[in-house]
């Protein structure tokens, strides 16, 4: 097996627990925010900024890469890991939720998916064998099968054709796979926003037995409270001693409740989009560090923070470096972005192996306001 | 005196030599390239990252700071030094070169230069004693007096008209400075392409008793041959004791030629500008990385080449983030550009230094090609 897990302590209070996600390029802690590396570069960090915020895993995704620089010259170049310089786990999506987000430039058969490329409109086609060979190709630690997420909102019936469609799609991926013992292969379930639904596709994902699983789509539109209703009607039926990953998740209180409710794994866009719009991400809420409030602010973003930028930077400065659109504002925002995250979840972990989790999320909401 | 300049060797072949500028932030050893920070950040690089590969000085721009985020915020933060994170030398310009390059947004009087914001087209007005005080407000280690830059061409009378001006807005801004002891002002020679007006500029200049001498008007356009003859018509009438500065020059061949003359330091936003279009100096001279031919190319910039970027980094990666626009595409270029001239300057000065520059020169042409 290529991915192992372990857990090694669960809350008595609620479904959280503190893991250990064993892969070949290393050993990762979970609960785990994964920083998202599109196009094999996490948006303005070297991997060695990374390694100095403590990043330990990243994901990576499977229909950039393809389009380009193509997975076939990763793969000359020794894999994804020695292409971007990263030796720690990676995580690659499996190109579906990309390829259904195109709209009307792609066209689903049982077969797979044929669109035509976001850059120039040639045409491509991804389907659950071409997805593995890709990630294969990439050499990511994990991947994902090729699923189908449905839109919110989505009728019933569409997206009970598409949860099973996603299963047979999923037995492919399995079937098609060549190195079970380099790459691990996670299932994803689906079942939009019916709890009837999400349980058949738990259990019948469970059935073709992954090393782990993903809730796919959630957070894509819906309301905050729909979400966690149905992520509690769906890892119940996820079995406790494998890893448990929530997709497209990443401002600090779905974190936190995400983790509530049993989930491992979290990876989003939010902390490095936001901050190349020159928001940052704090304790208590986003700042927006454009604001004119902040013109002549010469503290750090967060006095408490012990990153780079905030030990070295002021707000007026940060402000100065966005308001002129200048690249090491937007490096400083996404380091201390990435770095709240991790100590977020350093936390986190702290207080589910205190046992206290309860509390500590209490208080976190003392302070943290969801803006 | 804020800066002091010490000749330790000369060549024995030519005008160069090798010295010690000594400035309240710390020593620089000449020959130095500086690194151009517009907007108080050299684009994409850290000052840390610039210590690294040990940029000694760098150079800011009164224009930019003055229109955002202002001088007096800079001053009110405690000096650009501390604003941007950078405890080293800095030289600041007097805006003069930018406000000329406005064209018909700007309106020259005797008394300075009525001028258009290019940001948001408000008005504005820069003259030798506003120059002084915005620059005294940044707190940079070397000023520049508020000078004329003539365009290339122009004719006699009007360049001699102009650095007549120059002259005495030369005299306003010594006679306006405050703090001598704590930054020093350097005088600006002009006189177009017309040795004879340089000559009558450098002597009339150095009247006025600086501690260090600017080359302006130069690189502005005019044939390389044409350049280096007004450049051999100037620095004669310097004086050897003071530092020569030959402003907005950076490729590597006029590096080597205007140190050849008797130039001592050098800015230009070249490396920096380049890089964030795919381009990288090397000792063969220009690559461009986005092209074609690097696809697959997964050896680095430059196999002989010590930086961070060529020891962890392929052409093929590098050429598909500039390609896909990544930010960090644009950083390990600016990163391999910067210390690349910077190790050009360590080989210029051990060639001075072992009195053998003229051979040095020409081994350094066997390879080298200006393309």
């Amino acid at each position: 097996m290529a991915v192992s897990y372990i857990v090694n302590q669960k809350s008595s209070e609620c479904d959280a627990r503190v893991g250990t996600l064993k892969t070949p390029h290393g050993e990762v802690e979970t609960p785990v925010f994964m920083p998202v590396g599109t196009q094999a570069t996490v948006k303005t960090m070297t991997p060695d900024e990374l390694k100095e915020l403590e990043s330990e895993i990243i994901l990576s995704n499977t229909y950039h890469l393809y389009l380009r620089p193509g997975s076939k010259l990763i793969k000359e170049a020794g894999g994804l890991h020695k292409f971007m310089n990263w030796d720690r786990p990676i995580l690659t999506d499996s190109g579906g939720f990309q390829v259904f987000s195109l709209g009307n430039r792609r066209n689903i058969t049982e077969q797979g998916v044929e669109f035509r490329s976001h850059i120039d409109g040639s045409k491509m086609f991804l389907s659950p064998e071409k997805a593995v060979e890709i990630q294969e190709d990439l050499g990511s630690d994990i991947m994902m099968v090729f699923d189908e997420c449905p839109p919110y909102p989505a009728d019933e019936i569409y997206v009970k054709k598409s949860l099973d469609r996603t299963l047979r799609w999923a037995k492919r991926c399995k079937d098609s796979q060549n190195h079970a013992d380099k790459q691990a292969l996670f299932g994803i379930v689906q079942g939009g926003m019916y709890p009837k639904l999400r349980k058949e596709s738990a259990l019948r994902t469970v059935e073709l037995d992954f090393p782990g699983y993903a809730v796919g789509g959630l957070s894509v539109g819906e309301p905050k409270e729909l979400m966690l209703e149905v992520l509690e009607n769906t890892t119940p039926f996820l079995p406790e001693e494998k890893p448990r990953y929530l997709m497209g998740v990443g401002t600090a209180d779905y974190l936190v409740e995400g983790v509530y409710r049993g989930i491992d794994m979290f990876d989003c866009v939010f902390p490095t989009r936001v901050a190349r719009n020159g928001t940052a991400m704090t304790w208590t809420g986003k700042m927006t560090v454009r604001n004119a409030s902040y013109k002549k602010d010469f503290s750090p973003i967060d006095k408490s923070c012990e990153c780079y930028t905030c030990k070295n930077y002021s707000r007026a400065y940060i402000r100065h470096l966005v308001k002129t659109n200048e690249i090491l504002g937007f490096r400083l925002i996404t380091w201390h972005n990435l770095y709240f995250l991790v100590q977020l979840m350093k936390e986190i972990r702290q207080a589910i192996k205190n046992d206290n989790f309860k509390d500590w999320r209490e208080s976190f909401y003392k302070s943290y306001q969801h803006n």
